[in-house]
């Protein structure tokens, strides 16, 4: 079999090539040729390792940072944030104001001065960023027996890359960037399986067990040493859209108060449910509705029917046996 | 210490490597040296990220995409595209004709012929899968009140990468190529935590929010218009073999008819289980007989005990207090 | 928009790089510059990649393997595990015992020492986790009616996968190496959202289907022939520490006997909780206590309300119309 492709000779191919072309250009909606310059999910990717290696410096690298090179190196780092934010936010905004139409120099003008704006903001964010995720790497090292140390768990805790991850997003949601955010958080969720949306509020001291399947939707507000298990939702109520087709406004997932745990599997929806400070809410419990603080929720968990697979017998749990 | 490896002078390193390759010359079934020539993970991710391209043009590029040189690269990729699939497609026929056999002339030249046609077919079937995709991403901009553009559905939903992958493996699975659909949607199961089996049939307009824990089993069924949440099992219940050792035959998993909404958590099973059309299946609901048209399904959700953790006084929901 | 980085002569660019060095010198905890030479994320990444190369050799590679180049191939593959092991354990090993001080060079030899020796002994454990492996990996092949080979298992299952970086990282842990063995799980949990602490103890013979969302704690104990399905926890209670500030020591997480099944979603915790051999835990169930042998244990489900969308009328289950 050759390497070479035969659409030179082959009809068949050469037609499959002009309806291929033909479908792009008669089908609008998932077609994104000329004059758009979206952000690169390539260079998104790369900007967010920068990112994490300027929140932790010294952890994820190939070389020894030393003290005699650290200002050089974290300059030459932080000079590559700036310039890769000033690149990314520009398409982004561009791609919003245009909607494929042209934009006059004078509006590229001021994009580039928001812009620049935007990535020097960033940057002055960073020391408070690092301060809250410090607050949630101790949070970690609390609140986790398996825990070792400090180290171990800004190395190998997917909860805190995803954390660092939504800080810088949410930061860039908060200026009104479009897109990047939401392709920042969307990089973590895919490798560490936590869905975290850059518009929610989290306070610091924020800990996700294991995490895998947790969802933290759009308007969820978080208050300091929350402490969630594997997938936990924070959810929506089924929503509707309003006469003319806009969706109602306002906050569409729950608020958890300060110090609250959350266990495995359980769900909160609702924009007015409120979880008091310091409420434990147990594993697979399901609310609609606020709870006060300090409360401990369990389910009534359903009963059990066990029967003996050698001789067939049945046994339920009756009221007296039931846990 | 030396990067060199030391096993030329230390003889329980030489002695490890033969252990080693004695391990691979006795045990069976998990070696796979001489003859085979597997499909490769590596070229299979690779062409899969050709294939999004071509769904997605202008979506996940490096460079701009212009009017002017459209043809030329979406025509180059095009013909990477169908000699990449040549290749792969090859190695797991044979793979399958020869379970370790060698195989005449005239067999490999059947082969090559039934592949060249299989690649062909589906660059002939890209316009209509296009189609379906783009009915995906629209169901997913009309059922997401935090989506903001279509632009931003292709660029950062889970979701639609999910389906992409599952839509061009599918294709591949009805042709009867071995092993390597199965690799593809296995790539994105990775990459979004939504494990689609590539034999599962799925009508356009599917949208799959969050999805991390979502899984589609292989002889499911679903219609037009149908949305799924974070976790949701399409699943078949405990299945036997029968007296000769094989798997019942058959539709193992469900079927789900257009319009039907499931939301997070819920698990419905068996092959004879039917939900009809624009049934709304609730979060956490566990089914596993047929539905009706038009119909909502709750749970009764189980009773919750709440424990003032202060002063330890409990109380329990009862029959009026439970929502 | 240039490209160059403007921090030369932007006051608030030099600033800022001033405040995020003086936030490393001024915040302990999330720093890690000098002295410290922890493993590298991407060297562990990459010494995994060469083990599971070891352990299904011919499977994952670009080129093809053939008996006359096997011993060669196979003994620079060994040599590699065995080098980068060596430069990653040592590092671990520092890391641990100098916390931030130096260490005298008779240390460091005593290290290489230990090092040494447990690089060796991996490779010579290689043979029996193969053989582990190969019961993993048929367990998968008669587990799953979807199945439709051996290579199809090795080639695309998550499952084989995860198992095969727990046996190599239990390894490790067992001879004592601090944060690799988490790092080398941790990677497998992004790819497959199954979350397996190197610290359990897991006999020849687990499957665990589709997988994302499983959670297996440190001190959990595994039989033989062990069936796992998505979403299950084999967790702790809620875990205290004592007066001392130390966590309470001994087994926080189930044993689960041989021929064990667990159905999707289903939690099990606890450190006195035995699951009996061949016992069947059902869908959703949720678990405290010990189950006996030989038991299948099912959740009285829910009680579901069927309201029709179309008149309003709802139907509850009753004791009679119940499942």
């Amino acid at each position: 079999m050759s390497d070479q492709p035969t659409h030179v000779d082959d009809p068949r191919l050469t037609q499959a090539v002009e309806d291929v072309l033909g479908s792009y250009a008669e089908r609008g909606g998932i077609n994104h040729i000329e004059g758009f310059n979206l952000p690169s999910r390539q260079r998104v990717t790369s900007l967010l390792q920068d990112i994490e290696d300027v929140f932790f410096p010294g952890y994820y690298e190939r070389d020894t940072l030393k003290r005699t090179n650290v200002r050089h190196v974290i300059g030459e780092r932080l000079a590559r944030v700036h310039s890769g934010l000033q690149q990314e936010v520009m398409k982004a905004l561009l791609h919003r104001d245009r909607c494929g139409q042209s934009v006059d120099s004078a509006s590229v003008g001021n994009l580039e001065e928001q812009t620049r704006e935007i990535a020097l903001r960033f940057l002055e964010a960073i020391p408070e960023m690092r301060s809250h995720l410090l607050e949630d790497a101790s949070a970690a090292m609390e609140g986790d027996p398996a825990a070792q140390s400090l180290v171990e768990v800004v190395m190998t805790y997917p909860s805190i890359r995803a954390i660092a991850a939504y800080r810088a997003a949410h930061f860039l949601h908060e200026e009104g960037v479009p897109l990047i955010p939401r392709m920042m958080t969307e990089v973590l969720h895919g490798r560490t399986g936590i869905d975290i949306h850059p518009g929610a509020q989290i306070s610091p001291g924020l800990f996700i067990d294991h995490g895998t399947g947790v969802v933290i939707g759009e308007t969820t507000v978080i208050g300091n040493r929350v402490k969630i298990y594997q997938g936990v939702t924070l959810g929506a109520l089924s929503v509707t859209r309003d006469e003319s087709g806009a969706w109602a406004d306002g906050q569409r997932h729950p608020t958890i108060e300060d110090g609250v745990t959350i266990y495995a599997g359980a769900t909160i929806l609702g924009g007015g449910t409120v979880i008091g400070e310091n409420t434990i809410i147990g594993g697979n419990v399901w609310i609609t509705r606020s709870v006060p603080s300090h409360t401990k929720v369990l389910i009534d968990p359903p009963y059990l029917v066990y029967e003996n697979t050698l001789d067939g017998t049945i046994r339920r749990e009756t009221r007296d046996t039931h846990s």
